[in-house]
């Protein structure tokens, strides 16, 4: 199975490639694309990626080759990571739609040519930001089971992981998934939360003792004055700023700790990385997995009584021929209203490019 | 996460120890319980196996201690894999009502001990047959959500195996389940094949190659005869029997292969103790993955317009707190009637242990 | 690379055929040979070992053919693994001459038919045994460079994981060798010992604790007596056998461990296959590894003064051509004297077969 | 066994930590140190590492910590990655001179720290440049043996690359080492070449085929003009220069691919890691294995019939107490002669720090 990488030669895109030959996830018949712009330094640095990761990896490496034009783009799975990224560097406020405007172009050149020239049955991994209106422009051109955005699952190992920290145990023992939208929006569904090891009363227990009495109604507020500590800490003490985050609850942990990575200059590569391969690994599995992904419904769930359309993310079945059934049970009172204002949210941001379904 | 396997000194129980050590599903950190019947010549060869398991994996072996009572099992995973087994001759025919009087008590006083003496949160994957006899007790003793069977598990893995075989693809590219009673009773589902790399449309007009114009109807009659012929052929050639089966579609083949290789006298230990280990994998993974499996449903699905209650074999949702969801999309015809069929002999085979729901 | 298995159907190559294909080392575009003899039951089973190896390992598995002719072998590595075995049952004393007289045919017509019909540069690794008698028939017929014997080297990480466990680490923290005969005249050098971790000193010092004011001038009166201790518990009690070894030095233990493995009818075929698939590993690996190993010498390093010609087992640098050189530090008095008798006692049983020097 | 990366948040450092992870060389059980400088950015973004590798590898990270002065390095092995490096552009001529008279200073200080604070048994693998000086330094504090370069493994495992490149087989089917001095004065010894799976008459003839008629005589030549013809390439057409280096010898192929890499500005990270991690796991590997490196010689070997004292990369075997033999055959006299100007060139570089011998 063949893999190619949009936006392969930045710092996100060089780390998906790195793990997906380390792990083998592209195996050694198979091609791995480096996809750069023509013309500029990443298309410069494309021949040289190539060359270091053969260097690096040359027992087991795919076939490499590099494609400097979106019509050039053959796989079977398409991880997008080109375009503006939000600047690591402290202080400085995210604006989505700014990023949107820079964006959106490049989403559609792609997606274009990709309907007009793919195979019909490419899958497309979506890692660029703004991670909705993507996933938006590529569904409305491929079709929408054959794309899913990575926001939501990278939220999701994020919240299962701090969750796993507060339990002293590994990541791989604690299910459950975030959902909404990538960001500040998106939505910790505590209701969906599982514990290896424990029994239905057990955990809980645990899930209680670990959210206090708080509920999602004030969890926008708590992740602006987080932020807003961690902002003031990180400038004289940056060892202080991550000792802070510890002593907060998982889920505000789970927003909090990568943004003050970004924030530190060390970027959240690896990470994001991480969840973008685990998704491909996912596809070519074969067998259908439960992940959490930004994808565009059509009325599958309904959300506060009302049926959503549109793209949201949500957990659903990831499989060969892209997601399938969205797997969202019943939501107690605060992560439902807490989704249904994200999905609002959503909503109103792709309206202006008219593709709010 | 700690896994106990019950009847580990077994050709199986000791390719299940070793896989799980191999693929560090049982990480270092965690414990291997080898459990054996006190007194006896697997009493003894258990203290062996223990050491032969540390001789060959010194270097990232977990604990592993030895268990001679039921009353010793402790562990977050049971896999049950005792009990009297088909045998492995020429000629012999299966017989499941005698092995299911056979290994009844066995499976009686694991389950009630584990009952009494567990923690209430331990998972059961069952090997033993029949295994819809072993599932039904167990989930009478730790409720349903708690036990699987195998069984459908491997029929699905050698399903797509033999798909991916006519396909000339590797099996991770194959998705699709079996239902149904393991063994002859097992049911192909056709209808919900999948192929990595395929749109919608080339993905049924290669399944519509595959299968020519047989139905599920005639599939009875034709594993009936395949076993007639290979009898016939075993006795002279195995190398023309096995090249028989070549020749065949690849359903067939999904029933006639490990039957053949059974009598062949090398056993089918490494592909059921495979089969096995993926289950094990799968929970301990934190992920929830579909496979098949048998289990102890109680009307969540309808098949030919009734719901089911009782064991049987069907796609579910597997994760760290067992199984939940059954995914079963409506079923064509012929697989809804000869899935009723198999609902039903199963039945009847447990209504004389009086475990017919 | 290819391998090829002879005696794959026996209970060590089956596990040597497992280990192969689930650690990769032979890889998805390369072939598994599976080697049996004509007629019998071997060449049946053959054809289902290979459906079963194909069935539990679909997703990369390699080629997998079956040869049931010498002259049908064709491989970059051999495994010699077929023969008459010690028999596992408690009490039986090995006569390892009775073993040569009857395996000996079997090995030449292997040998012979390989030098005529091979590419010139397949390397073979011995298990079978006696295995100092099958090196020097396969290095007659193809070159001494080309053919290692694995009890050596099973020996050596026996003993490393005696010491580790004597010290609370795990195996690969531990280095140094055992050389001379494979089974009761093996030779732990533990002058050659290096743990990692320690300095210089901290590791005389911690070996010095291990051995106690032991030489190996006793080695063999221990070892005598250990079994006959061994063969009274066992009878009656095989827990407390194993549990007495736990009580005895690391070099004792890593004879008597495997031997009452042997014993208990549990078979050592994973600690074996686990030894043997290592030195094929080391093979394809490129690098060039310190191993042990049984090779035929030819004055390359002396022993008591005397230059060694004829099979023995030595540390040497296994690589992509065989073995190369040997690397053997000075021995301290007691070390060499074991070695030297050892040398002897080989020489004389390969005097019968015209195989000294 | 714990690993402290010196110089952690720089290009290089950043992908050892992320392969010494992926490849759960630092084990879940042990602890990975990330160093970095007190004060300045690369000590914020130290946290951020160890963050995002913590996000990223949550199923199987081990400890992660972050040390902020050279007192507070604690480790088994210590890889040394600090300093100033070569700068990646277009034109820019490495001064090693310069570059020493940066980082001596900074070597000395861990040094020194490390002999009064440490265990006594740490590795060190030196990645900073120069390698030479950087292990002359180590070397003088810590004990020769202790200290080793990988810059001669880099050069080796490249050199290997493009032979298996020429001959269409995989990097670990060829064996051979690159001495001498890291950068434009290394050392190909094309006598030290092995190829799997190909008798010594065969591999003589491959090796002269790819050779041609050029000897090493002329070698420091035409890596100049190399360099000379590359640089005007790449200023217009990076494809064409890559393309450019696919057309000549396999010993030229390895000096100029990375060197043409490192001008493309996408730097060597991913190759220079993992050779580097190659070396961390040979050590913790317990196997003693034969690698390239710079170490500090004291007359062990002769070359061109002068016994060698000072630094300078050969093969050697590498083990769990550092480095102990060096395995270098009787070389051809092209080879000899490059390697002893090479020496001396070494000579002379340290003499101006008193390093010489």
């Amino acid at each position: 199975m063949d893999v190619a990488v949009i936006g392969a030669t930045g710092d996100v895109g060089r780390q998906i490639c790195v793990q997906l030959i380390e792990r083998r996830i592209v195996p050694v018949s198979s091609r791995l694309q480096i996809v750069a712009r023509s013309g500029g330094r990443s298309a410069q640095a494309a021949h040289g990626l190539r060359a270091d990761l053969i260097d690096a990896y040359a027992e087991h490496a795919p076939l490499i080759d590099v494609a400097l034009e979106p019509s050039d783009v053959v796989a079977d799975v398409i991880v997008m990571a080109a375009g503006q990224t939000i600047p690591a560097a402290p202080g400085v406020a995210v604006d989505r739609r700014a990023l949107a405007a820079s964006n959106i172009e490049l989403f559609e050149s792609y997606a274009t040519t990709l309907a007009r020239n793919g195979s019909g049955h490419e899958l497309v991994v979506v890692v660029s930001n703004p991670v909705e209106l993507a996933v938006a422009v590529f569904a409305r051109s491929l079709g929408r089971h054959r794309v899913i955005g990575m926001g939501a699952w990278l939220d999701t190992l994020r919240f299962r992981h701090e969750i796993a920290t507060s339990l002293g145990i590994r990541r791989q023992a604690v299910g459950g998934f975030v959902a909404g939208q990538h960001g500040d929006d998106l939505v910790p569904l505590w209701s969906s939360v599982r514990i290896t090891g424990q029994t239905v009363d057990e955990r809980m227990v645990a899930v209680r003792k670990l959210r206090g009495d708080r509920t999602l109604d004030a969890f926008g507020t708590e992740i602006h004055e987080a932020k807003q500590v961690l902002s003031e800490l990180a400038v004289t003490d940056m060892h202080a700023a991550f000792a802070e985050i510890d002593r907060w609850p998982p889920d505000l942990r789970a927003v909090a700790r990568p943004w003050l990575t970004h924030q530190s200059g060390a970027k959240t590569a690896s990470g994001t990385a991480g969840a973008t391969v685990d998704l491909v690994d996912t596809i070519f599995d074969g067998r259908e997995i439960v992940v959490a992904g930004q994808v565009a419904l059509d009325g599958e769930v309904s959300v506060g009584g009302r049926p959503v359309t549109g793209v949201v993310g949500v957990p659903a079945v990831l499989g060969p021929e892209g997601w399938t059934r969205v797997l969202l049970d019943p939501l107690p009172p605060d992560e439902a209203t807490r989704l249904a204002h994200s999905i609002d949210r959503i909503s109103q941001s792709l309206a202006e490019w008219g593709l709010d379904r």
